[in-house]
């Protein structure tokens, strides 16, 4: 089983790390992280490089496909490198996945027109403007589409994604080699429980205000 | 405000990448990964490399330091350049913390004498074994020095850490930023809530097990 995290500039770092620490320990899969070409990839901050172990000519047949989001990712909608390689790789992919806005590349590239999906809060407008059909659920799944919220969500859906590959067993095994039983300090994690001048604040500074 | 993520040969990838993303959004701070020199440095899967942009001499007085745990801690509790540069550091660090197995590069510094701390769940022997006084929570603060259960615990450990620094309207808007409201699909993060067989059988294949 090939697992691949395609990696662009200003991408976020835990919306692939996140995944990644998950899928990682399914057995007999093989992760590559993948870009235009092998080498260090910069995050959205400019203050890490995650290594692109392979070119995306060098996984075209992924089995699973885990898009990040971040900022840069507006590059990536309707042509280039990464966009042609998503395209022709989800033809024969089990599951095609994304994290944060990486939904929005998704979207962008028609894989998502009419199905149920979700994206960083902040951007469901622009999800729907791109033809999917946003829903606000920590990660979606519909057909071999599953598309998680913000960031730290990545990790709840790539959870939920190996317990429907290999069982709950197996599920529940990665999730304690993680230790993830979280205990969050706030009750802030999305705009529905954060406080209302966080939420606006936020979202009046974000890339997807309205003008 | 300068914040040093130290890296070393197979580390974990999610304990730097999670407290990275939390404290990244601290405002006036500088963030860094180093390492005994700059550029990319491995993980304990071996597929995923984190550029380091510093050496570490080049950042001998952080203000907050960031010990991720891995497999490749082992080699650096009592010398190394990581060790000599962390018992330097953490004379003028404002904060000290760790992330799963880093607690134990710590306590073999002598930095946990007596304190009460916290460790990958596996690990919670080997560290009494070197000081400190173990301790089940997901993340403890002791003095300055606060460290973090397993893996994902750095997130937690990281928010409560940027709430202790700018104020709980700091940690909630930081929180709401990596939209962080964790909805885990199984209830078996820990080993208290996880299958006693599950948890058996990690703990038989960890590398902490006894003989």
């Amino acid at each position: 089983m090939l697992i691949v995290i395609p990696l662009f500039d200003r991408f976020t770092a835990l919306d692939a790390v996140g995944p990644f620490q998950v899928l990682v320990g399914l057995p007999d899969a093989t992760t590559v992280f993948a870009a235009d070409r092998p080498g260090p990839v910069t995050d959205n901050t400019g203050v890490l490089a995650l290594t692109a172990g392979a070119a995306f000519a060098d996984v075209p047949r992924p089995d699973i496909i885990v898009v990040p989001g971040g900022p840069g990712e507006v590059g990536h909608r309707t042509d280039g490198p990464l966009h042609d390689w998503l395209v022709a790789a989800d033809r024969t992919s089990a599951w095609t996945t994304s994290v944060c806005t990486g939904s929005l590349i998704l979207a962008g590239a028609g894989l998502l027109d009419g199905r149920r999906a979700t994206t960083n809060w902040m951007a469901m407008d622009e999800l729907a403007r791109l033809g999917a059909v946003p829903t606000a659920e920590r990660y979606v799944f519909d057909g071999k589409y599953a598309t998680a919220a913000g960031v730290s969500a990545g990790i709840d859906m790539a959870l939920a994604l190996a317990g429907r590959i290999g069982g709950d067993e197996l599920g529940r095994r990665l999730q304690l080699g993680i230790e993830y039983d979280p205990q969050p300090p706030y009750q802030a994690g999305s705009p529905a429980t954060a406080p209302a001048e966080i939420v606006a604040e936020l979202r009046a500074g974000s890339r997807f205000a309205r003008v």
